[in-house]
């Protein structure tokens, strides 16, 4: 049963993806960019010692394969994306491709052919960082990827669209453009995810990983903007101002109390406003605002929490902007559906975790993750979390390869069951 | 009693002026810059028209004196600044040393020789845009700009100091830094400026200028820093936050509460945050800002109201920062005093416009002026403003060469009893 060899395959596979992707601080591995390539190169390579069958989507997902004694069964799937936020942890996403690996791994050292396919699949541009779209890689491989955003969505850096980036980077987004899929759900018995906490949960609560309940659902505003008109400093009256600055400060300050007020309620709930300023061009300090652009992202576990908030900051917006006499504009909003995960599979992680003695809670993702993809398509799915001393989006990631491996330890005890 | 030529030199004047140093959308006159040089050497040919004396002060403030009758009296000074907000409007400032010039020129075709000197100042560096201090020319004048700041003071745009600045233009800041003064108060019996209004208020009253009873005085604060915790923006729970977002809110919330409670209590106030801005560099939609920087500006006419405001502001940042787990510092200030106009001065300036027909209301100036520096060394002071359809640091302002003219027949009516 031991799996030593395959972690330390997992460690070295880390620590070279670590070093060839290095942008201090952290890593960069951009959507369809270099580093997001050197990653799935590097995975060809381990496949092949495995001697896995290795394929590609349209888009440049890629499956590593270890046939079953009957194919025509479902799959198991386990996967999670490589690429990258800019200058983010090498563990993020990677570490979920990787702990799939090490299971093929374990299961060619053992001898062990598996009841069906056991496929991992590391996925394309997962970090909306680059293209400000979810799930880019995995709505893909289920045709959900709308046509339309392969020449709307650009990525921040290049300037260049997502169709672009696909066709450079030797993939074929015309199949997505004639509305052909990858994958089919109903050919995928189980998916499993082992990825990072996003959070401070694990590190809080002393352990090495958790059993996920769910995924948050998000919604995300990129361009919301006050309009108001600038005015000098010292000679406008409060009551003839109309202060944009004042008005996004009052919107924002609306979105706290909204938000106490639904997690008092016991509602789930989570708000950021990540971007917020006046424009750089022409603000000074004796000058009255009359333009602030601002972001805002919000998150629940219940879809319906997502939809009231936006029916109620939609109407605070208007509000503030009659009392104010500025425009309020949230502007365009991307919707990430949220997720849960499979009982059963909950309900065998927790028994096997418990028969191997490993202490591992139950808690819910508050990020978004691939695994939403396939649960939303109705593929019975699971995540297994590792502790992250540091938020994944910061370079100052660091993870004990104890960790990792604890958490390889649950799901090679998972599949035992499940590919048996 | 006409004065139809010098409006019209007037007129001519600051078409030409608007002319040369524009730079659409507006004027540019930076302080020790160009677009000054050029206001200044254009008002040195009009001087010389009228045969005035002219001088200038150790750091380029520029003096046209018609001689009086008995030159051991103290002078009647009159004047304002030179110099604009980037793109900034054509009267601000500019408009006050040419009605002082009409004034000078209708003594001179009238044949009038004033009982004590009189005298226009051109002024240099009023505006705190290029940099940040308040009324560094006036300022000088009286010795009372302290020598540090030639050396710490630095223009926005050229990165070199303000001594190198004035080093360059021909001047002499060493005389400063040897602590002389050019102006002595008890010299001047009497200090009259005129200046477009920089708010709505006369267009409001649709009348054509007002005299006025007082100035804002200021306090600004340049470099306000909140320092929070970077963190993703869904994986962290509310409790566990640092957001330098909310806790900035949660201060300008408060701000503008503090301010509404003092104006409802009587006391004047207005206050004003004219940048704000997360970190550009870092910011993303996904994280939970760390940092966030932003400016204040608030202004009475009671000096009090100012060092209360600082006290309550100060304890405010306390208390956020200590509930959020963030530092809120409000960093370094500038202070420019609250000034008073001479009430005799404004008795003259009622009756003068009564026995003209002219309606004048008496209102506060809500920017601060030169004029402050003169009333706070106890030179008895009046202003008189003029209608503007836009604010002055906006580029659309536009003036009625009418309402300019009203102004300057006031400013003559008051003439005509002080120095006879």
């Amino acid at each position: 049963m031991s799996s030593d060899t395959a972690i330390a395959r997992a460690d070295a596979f880390l620590q070279e993806l670590r070093r060839r992707t290095l942008d201090e601080p952290g890593v960069t591995r951009a959507s369809y960019g270099e580093g997001e390539q050197i990653a799935h190169d590097m995975m060809r390579v381990w496949a092949r010692e495995l001697d896995l069958a290795v394929t590609t989507d349209y888009v440049g997902n890629q499956y590593m394969t270890l046939p079953g004694r009957d194919r025509s069964l479902p799959s198991l799937m386990m996967g999670s994306h490589m690429d990258s936020v800019p200058h983010g942890g090498n563990y993020d996403g990677a570490a979920g491709v990787v702990a799939g690996m090490t299971a093929l791994q374990r299961m060619r050292e053992l001898g062990v052919t598996p009841r069906m396919d056991v496929i991992v699949m590391a996925i394309r541009a997962e970090e909306m960082s680059w293209f400000p779209a979810p799930y880019i890689g995995s709505r893909a491989a289920f045709g959900l990827l709308p046509a339309g955003t392969l020449d709307s969505l650009v990525r921040f850096d290049s300037g260049r669209t997502l169709g672009e980036h696909m066709k450079e980077a030797g993939h074929d987004p015309d199949a997505i453009r004639a509305g052909r899929r990858h994958l089919d759900a109903a050919r995928i018995g189980h998916y499993l995810e082992v990825h990072i906490e996003q959070g401070p949960h694990l590190v809080k609560l002393r352990k090495r990983c958790a059993v996920v309940t769910g995924i948050r659902g998000n919604q995300r505003y990129k361009h919301c903007r006050v309009t108001g008109e600038y005015g000098h400093a010292g000679a406008v009256p409060r009551l003839d101002r109309k202060d944009a600055l004042l008005a996004a400060v009052d919107f924002v300050s609306g979105l706290e109390a909204m938000w106490k007020r639904r997690e008092a309620a016991g509602e789930d709930l989570v708000c950021t406003v990540g971007q917020f300023y006046t424009d750089a061009a022409v603000h000074t300090i004796t000058k009255i605002p009359g333009d602030v652009r601002f972001t805002m992202d919000y998150r629940s576990y219940d879809e319906a929490v997502l939809t009231a908030c936006h029916r109620e900051l939609s109407e605070h917006a208007k509000r503030i902007g009659e009392a104010r006499g500025v425009t309020i504009d949230l502007g365009e909003y991307t919707h990430a559906e949220a997720a849960v995960m499979d009982p059963k599979l909950i309900a065998l992680a927790k028994r096997t975790a418990h028969r191997l003695g490993i202490d591992a809670p139950e808690m819910a993702s508050g990020a978004g993750h691939d695994c939403a993809v396939f649960a939303n398509q109705g593929v019975p799915c699971a995540m297994i979390f590792i502790r992250n001393d540091h938020s994944s989006h910061n370079p100052k990631e660091s993870k004990d390869i104890d960790d990792f491996a604890e958490a390889c330890r649950l799901l090679h005890g998972m599949l035992d069951e499940l590919v048996a």
